[in-house]
């Protein structure tokens, strides 16, 4: 009895002492990082400036790149909707325009198995707008397909090494990773929880990208689907500097160098900035989102469903008023897009926007009509 | 028709030079704005340190509003849930308390009217988790009201003459505004909006508080009652301090001193912290309120209006997830709050926080069993 009270008590003490000792890590740790300056973004970026243009798929190719690139900050391609072919040609224009470092990035989602039935309601639901549009509703096309980091894909990207490797919805298998890991590419992701970008730092992601709340264009989210508590930037920059051991690149309504240097001051490594480019001329974004951009409807944005079945933020227009911006009616992510396509080309013929997805953040005024290295060097303005 | 050729020429020249003239004068105080320091929170506030805190209805009384003022900061005292009896006594403590400058802050809403069915449905809702905590539904008290500031109101303050008068949910009546005026207070109220921040300065108030999307507690929004378009802080506050010429206090996310500075840095007066405040001794939080704020799930917060009627900012909870965090069952505000307020204090009891509205912020990272004194001294540190 004494005895097996006394191994209690020294199991207890030893308990305690642990306890004690990792309460005393933590609290250095915190103080360390609160304290110690941001590791160097040319290290991880090999950049001049800690300056990310945040890859836009659809709106962009290797020509705006390449002019971030050479402004001194990190050009990205995108390539979610790009063709193993077309992706290959835009390396080639990309490595051939640029002699600095670049970032290429890929969508990870698990392709969905096509559900005929939810194809069919969603055709239903978009029908009168077929009807008012003059459209067939049998022209509807597959649109560019969004297809994932794959083995094919990873064998066209391995001869150009690019700097940086960035992939949006979590990872890819840890197989096609540890390629991409090889081959010496720096491998950023995106977090939109503490949560995920826990994840992410367990699976050995060099950097991890806090995407808050106010960034344009699909959120990274792959260990939630709860758009409702999502975080915005200020607080999800400060929490995941906190609990990760890896640099932190903040993103999420980023939009002059004001912003650039409180993301810096908040403890991130560098900043990611993508609405402030849409509309350079080096952009390929289209009449209607110029217009929606340049404009005070650019106020009003909302994260939505309806263009690709994944929540992704975007200027309010008429088809997401209409549905709801978030719906369970749109099928799994990227199917919802190929119904919508001749909507939307028929409605940009006669200079709407009403069926485009205008990808925007909740910061729009960083856009002007100016070059891209112009862009750039007022972000930088003051680092 | 040459003459009418002629004046239609007139007219636009007319036009376009005064467009060019609107331009210049846009542009030329953008970049005063841009780059003159803000205007001083002394000015405004008349305290030591460029920290307010946020007023907290229900979770707060003079206690911490004295801790804060005693340190520096602006303390408040929230005088949504007080009786007119109440307020007074309060405010007696509170400048018996300090000799500095305090902040007392009042709803303004509508109050609605009472809706029978809407009320019916919604103790019907509401009726399983009554028979699950054995409360009798004859017992549903009314609660505490939320009353709007008022001329009863207004008699009681006006010979405190509080340096700051803060609003929520607008601003009340010309009349009503116009005597705080002439008594003396500043007057503050939060924007969720650019809209709102424009029709706040417009309707005469000293300064802005650019509410973002990861503050805590109830929404101020009043133009709009769309919650997916409200915006993160990083990216309302950087808009607001470009829309207006007034001060702008920023809010929403700000958790320690790396948070105040990066808030300044975004061309914010003053920053507004509440979260930070609430695990203080001076904080009249609940048990279960504080055990949620130390755990990890005070990591998912969500904007919700099952517990007054109207959006509000707490961490996830089990009615929030079982009615939904928005629906269109809850009685407006804040007649809400009624029905529900026998099942929090039955669950409470037991030591649980299924029905409590736990009001927090995105980051609660700040908050720790300190005096509010040391709170704001960290908040503070390397202004």
């Amino acid at each position: 009895m004494v005895s097996s009270q006394a191994s209690r008590f020294r199991m207890t003490r030893g308990r305690e002492r642990w306890r004690t000792l990792s309460l005393l890590v933590a609290r250095l740790r915190e103080l360390l990082l609160v304290t110690a300056p941001a590791s160097s973004w040319r290290e991880l970026l090999g950049s001049d400036l800690p300056i990310i243009q945040a890859p836009m798929a659809g709106v962009q190719d290797h020509v705006l790149a390449v002019a971030v690139c050479e402004a001194g900050a990190l050009g990205s391609l995108p390539a979610a909707l790009m063709s193993p072919v077309v992706l290959e040609g835009a390396l080639r224009k990309l490595s051939a325009g640029t002699s600095r470092p670049y970032n290429v990035n890929f969508f990870c989602h698990v392709p969905p198995r096509p559900d005929a039935e939810r194809e069919r309601n969603w055709r239903r639901l978009l029908l009168p707008y077929y009807k008012e549009l003059g459209v067939d509703p049998e022209a509807a096309s597959s649109g560019p397909a969004r297809t994932p980091f794959s083995e094919e894909i990873a064998d066209i990207v391995e001869p150009f090494r690019p700097r940086v490797v960035s992939f949006h919805f979590g990872l890819p298998s840890s197989e096609l990773l540890g390629r991409v890991r090889k081959w010496g590419s720096m491998i950023i992701s995106s977090a939109t929880t503490v949560d995920e970008a826990l994840w992410l730092e367990a699976h050995g992601v060099h950097a991890v990208i806090a995407q808050g709340f106010e960034a344009g264009g699909h959120r990274g989210m792959f260990l939630t689907n709860d758009v409702a508590t999502q975080v915005g930037t200020f607080a999800l920059l400060r929490q995941i500097v906190r609990a990760v051991e890896c640099p932190v690149i903040a993103t999420g309504g980023i939009a002059d160098a004001e912003g650039v240097r409180a993301a810096m001051a908040l403890g991130a490594t560098a900043a990611q900035v993508g609405t402030a480019y849409l509309l350079c001329p080096e952009s390929t974004t289209s009449t209607v989102h110029r217009a929606a951009l340049s404009s005070e409807v650019a106020r009003t944005t909302a994260i939505t469903n309806v263009f690709s079945g994944r929540p992704a933020r975007g200027i309010v227009n008429r088809l997401m008023r209409e549905l709801g911006y978030l719906t369970d009616s749109a099928p799994s992510f990227p199917l919802a897009a190929s119904a919508l396509s001749p909507l939307r080309v028929a409605a940009e013929k006669a200079g709407s926007g009403d069926f485009s997805p205008m990808w925007c953040g909740q910061n729009a005024t960083g856009c002007r009509e100016l070059p891209a290295a112009v862009i750039t060097r007022e972000l930088a303005a003051g680092l």
